[in-house]
């Protein structure tokens, strides 16, 4: 046990619950007493930026991310360019919402050149580090299971996502640890204790065997494989020490009344994580 | 192009045309002029290991490797001691066809644990190695694809199955690359140098987009986003130059005649990865 023994540190990302409004998962993480939320732009732009920060900051609940920019390689510099500049938009609503890290899911091979692919995302990310940094934006890279790879995002392991933020200074670039994507990588506990003070994020849910699917079969903490303990103690121990995020991407968890969710969840990290 | 130009080191691994018997599949080789043929254990006990053997010798077609022995993590020391056992049978197997390349999946978890699965694997390729190198039978652990980690194989990276067979004679136990396994991995170029004379097979299929299911979803070479003739050169440069074996898990393709698979597979193989 630790600090998060007492569910201080649990956090609802949004689209576990993905029906919510801003509102109303700001209203039920204060019905739950689960102080951090992290958001979704999309969500964000439904209920106003402004009015999400107000609805929060009154029931006290923290902004713990918004999710997401990236998503930087395509297949013309112009295409690129639109994507940089909507990463720009991210930033400055990230800014607006106090300072939220803005996650990065840097985006998927554009043919078959995964090199290339990877060159443009550090690229933009060179070209947006300093915006996000002047605008008090932390970006955290979060790489994605290698299954993701070719759709979703070229950078698939620890290790390459901290060699990309280690180029910038440790406050402004960093990583986001989602247990459900690495977890499985025989090198992801030097990777932690490697990446220290810059892991800017650290998501948990399950890896459910047999997998139910490969975008919606993330299962509740305790349901799967994942040593979840073992991992939030290891980031802990490279000394993170912010919010432990709920992110299940699961029809038939996000298919459940909410209020529902929260009450699991919170059970379940306090049995298997914290 | 190179030495692959020509179609001589094209194989076939029989599961890509799985309702063919181990004859009908040393048959259809001979008929489209493929040299090489990977066995399955099963195949083979229909067959009669001494048949097989006469059989693809009348034929002209060389043995390229036995799958597979593995599976090694379970949860009481019985259980894996009968699997070491089993592994010795499987050695046993691949002796008998000459000294075939015995390829390891080397299991899923056992319980949560994963380093002490992956210790499980390690003490057994420990074992069996010398029982192994006195038979004459290569052992290559074939890394899997990170997605199969928690009910295929807890050996998931390039890097870790040539650490483990670093341990060993160079000739004894070495590696095999399936390209649908490692595609993804930033360090896959690398890890292929590093592995040099332990390469000990090198297998390609494809990776679709959006992958169509997880054990049964590969595709055939040209239909997806796999670098294969990057990764054939690859191996070659590394001093591999042994057969380039196709292995397709899809229902479709499976499904297929026969001889339009050899026919269509020699197509790709030559446009793609020669």
């Amino acid at each position: 046990m630790s600090s998060a023994a007492g569910g201080e540190r649990l956090s609802l990302n949004q689209m576990t619950i993905p029906r919510w409004t801003v509102r109303e998962a700001v209203d039920g993480c204060a019905r739950h007493g689960i102080r951090h939320l992290g958001l979704w732009r999309e969500k964000v732009a439904e209920c106003g930026i402004d009015a999400s920060v107000r609805t929060a900051r009154d029931a006290g609940v923290a902004i713990s991310c918004l999710c997401r920019g990236g998503g930087f390689p395509a297949a013309t510099a112009a295409e690129r360019r639109a994507r940089i500049d909507d990463n720009r938009q991210a930033i400055d609503e990230a800014a607006a919402l106090g300072g939220a890290t803005l996650v990065l899911v840097c985006g998927p091979l554009a043919g078959r050149d995964i090199d290339g692919a990877r060159r443009m995302v550090e690229d933009a990310i060179a070209e947006l580090a300093p915006y996000a940094a002047e605008r008090g934006v932390p970006l955290a890279i979060e790489p994605l299971h290698p299954m993701f790879a070719a759709d979703r995002s070229v950078v698939a392991t620890l290790a390459h996502a901290t060699a990309i933020a280690e180029r910038f200074p440790a406050d402004q670039v960093g990583v986001l640890v989602d247990a459900y994507h690495v977890w499985w990588d025989p090198t992801v506990y030097a990777e932690i204790a490697r990446a220290g003070p810059r892991i800017f994020g650290f998501h948990i849910s399950d890896w459910i065997v047999p997998l139910p699917d490969v975008l919606f079969g993330r299962g509740m903490m305790g349901d799967g494989v994942i040593e979840l303990r073992r991992l939030r103690r290891a980031v802990d121990a490279a000394g993170y020490a912010g919010p432990v995020e709920v992110e299940i991407f699961n029809r038939t968890i996000n298919g459940m009344p909410g209020d529902d969710v929260l009450a699991l969840m919170k059970e379940r990290y306090l049995t298997h994580v914290a």
